[in-house]
């Protein structure tokens, strides 16, 4: 069991051991990483596969350096998924968000404090696209948050060690492809303490409960999907 | 052999212990993934790096999810091959066929209902370049699967076990490799299920039969040439 | 040792009992992917990035193809480093070459016969650019050389095992850095076999020398480098 | 322990067995190589991709040509946090400094070289953008050198085995995540020997403290951060 260790959600029993205070700093520094660099590369005149790249090299960076300690979530509908398979507790689930947040609103503030206004570009918000309406919105960020929310599972998935030493990258790349698929409509969020923290620093905060909706039903959803349908049964010993 | 329990293909004669339901689901979810995100990615005003990452991405997140319950082929032209090879029975071939192309039909569908009209530029249909004739097309989706279904069988080769850990990512990139060489021309398909869900939801079936019989031709000459030709013999034990 | 059969070039001595026409027929295969593929993305009008990822994973999924059967070199410049190391024979080197250009040859001409002529853009040819002397691409290509068989001998040292899983996808990275460091200078070749497969369909042949010599001599120097100084030592048996 | 070998600073106390000079010419060599590959990559007119991918490759090429040897840091902030966390002496950290600006001197000059001055295009050297200020930059290169050695922990530490095999790509997409957050504001350089290697070769020195400040002292708070908050414990043994 004590090879699991880093992986996301698996350890979550195992890191009840942990003192709460470890998983609660790694969960502020993901999200810190997070909005300072893949929210700062939204501020630059770049295309989609920079912005895209920067969110999931973020994600795959934010597990490398604080998986170990809180399972490396880095987003709360991660921890909702986490929550509702019981491989969390509610309060530690709690905590956790309040973190996330926290570190999503350090993350931009510092971005924020350290570029000239002329370069914030709305420092990587999220907003609907023109007639892209709040219910289609929230379809798609349900999707996103379904799709990481799934690949967390299958890729932690313990009855499939081989998916072990690629999981970082593997949940890295979940957050590449929505942004791909998505990001000109929704920004591709999946992420409510993402825009959180870019809508503390710019004051917008139209249609943000379609962030956060959106995603922790899909992470719910994959949850649910994953342990009660798709789950790998224990391969037989073969002896 | 537990072991190879969650690679593409290898494990198809011990499925057949699974329930063949679960199979079906974890193919429909895959090509639904393809066609959500991938096909997604089409519709926004971007270069083909884009696209290709977004195709190639999309299957290695499917294969970590549901690569355990069913091989993870989301594709025809995989299962076409697996079929020749010996390593799926003809019925449940059919039955797979037959849910990759209901998933890709739900994919395209749910990017249809989710994005105004505006947005939709083609929903990421595949059509063959002007002055590429058909028996052009053809060829080139020919290549498109041989390339894509020999790295499936050399990834997940039983005899080259070093391959294991990173054959999801190899056989995901070997997809973006295809939409790099050949995008511009016919779309680079390689998959009829991905196709097909597209001309559902656009209603567009012209040269439809090149993107069914290229990449399963191709499919098939690479089970042939793999099994007969390049598979990797058992290495000698060494005591 | 059974542990290396698929890295590149380890298993140089025990392939000499694997039938040398199986060899063959992976280096003809492999070099036929490249230039299909990787040479078929330069056809497209798309940016460097495009182009540089198309060569990496096309140098990727040839090493996961056919990496057991012949060391997976595709390159005369690896080839010829190899020699040197003393892990190839001379008889084995040139047939390897013979079937590296073969393979190219056959993969350009299926661009040029499945393409439209307005399409061809130069069938990925790699030339000097204007200004860069013969001499300076010599010295490019030399680096570039140096840089993948350095990349090969580091990847697949039997004393670094850590390395062996993901040592397809650094060789293929190195062939992707190559081309972002280099590509508007020489077209970043890297690869006289490569180059052999479009000046043959292009008739071109100007400063073909520099394409031979410059990754040989980076080859050699880099076989010679990562032998004689930088090879690991085998890590002291702990006990 | 053996098994660690190839590992970024986990085996310095290790290394000192082996010949200083063999670790400085894998720190030069490493910086040559970012110096020629990736600066060489910034000199052409492409995206903000092609720069980042340039930079992060090349240190994932860095580490698995070189990493066995010095421990692969290529960078004076990662020599700093080492310094720092006890795991190199003060003097073999001189030496690497010493030779990593040595190595990333001679390869810009041999960009310097081979380019027609028309190619030139500043050499890829880092300057602030208009409007930012020198504590504004020091602030991004603080974060840049923070990134990258919490993820040479992270992804080295020797409680989290399942992170090595991927260690040296975590350690180059760190660089990569750095420059797509970055790039427009300061260069990205996340490195002084990498600036110091510009600036040699174009004699623009404004600011260049900056460029040394940041990322070392980045570097520092990371090795503090991570060995005395964030290092995982040791598994307990199950048995
Ligand atoms: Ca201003
Ligand atoms: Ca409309
Ligand atoms: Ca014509
Ligand atoms: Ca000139």
């Amino acid at each position: 069991m004590g090879k699991f260790e880093y992986s996301l959600g698996l350890n979550e029993l195992k890191s009840k051991e942990l003192r709460l205070w470890q998983a609660l700093i790694g969960e502020f520094l993901g999200n810190l990483i997070l909005n300072f660099f893949a929210c700062g590369a939204c501020t630059q005149i770049e295309d989609g596969t920079f912005k895209a790249l920067a969110f999931g090299l973020a994600i795959f960076m934010a597990i490398t350096i604080v998986g170990h300690l809180s399972g490396g979530h880095v987003n709360p509908a991660v921890t909702a998924g986490m929550l509702i398979a019981g491989r969390i507790s509610l309060i530690r689930a709690i905590f956790y968000v309040v973190f996330q947040c926290l570190g999503a609103i350090a993350g931009t503030a510092a971005v924020k404090i350290l570029l000239d206004p002329d370069y914030h570009n709305g420092l990587g918000h999220t907003t609907l696209a023109q007639n892209i309406t709040e219910l289609q919105g929230l379809g798609i960020e349900f999707f996103l948050g379904l799709l990481l929310v799934l690949v967390v599972f299958g890729a932690c998935d313990p009855h499939k060690p081989d998916s072990r030493y690629t999981a970082p990258l593997a949940i890295g790349m979940a957050v590449t492809l929505g942004h791909l698929g998505t990001i000109r409509y929704t920004g591709a969020s999946m992420n409510p303490a993402r825009t959180v923290g870019t809508a503390f620093a710019t004051d917008i905060w139209t249609a943000h409960w379609v962030y956060w909706v959106g995603p922790v039903l899909g992470g719910v959803a994959a949850a649910l999907l994953y342990t009660q349908v798709l789950e790998a049964k224990p391969a037989p010993k073969v002896n």
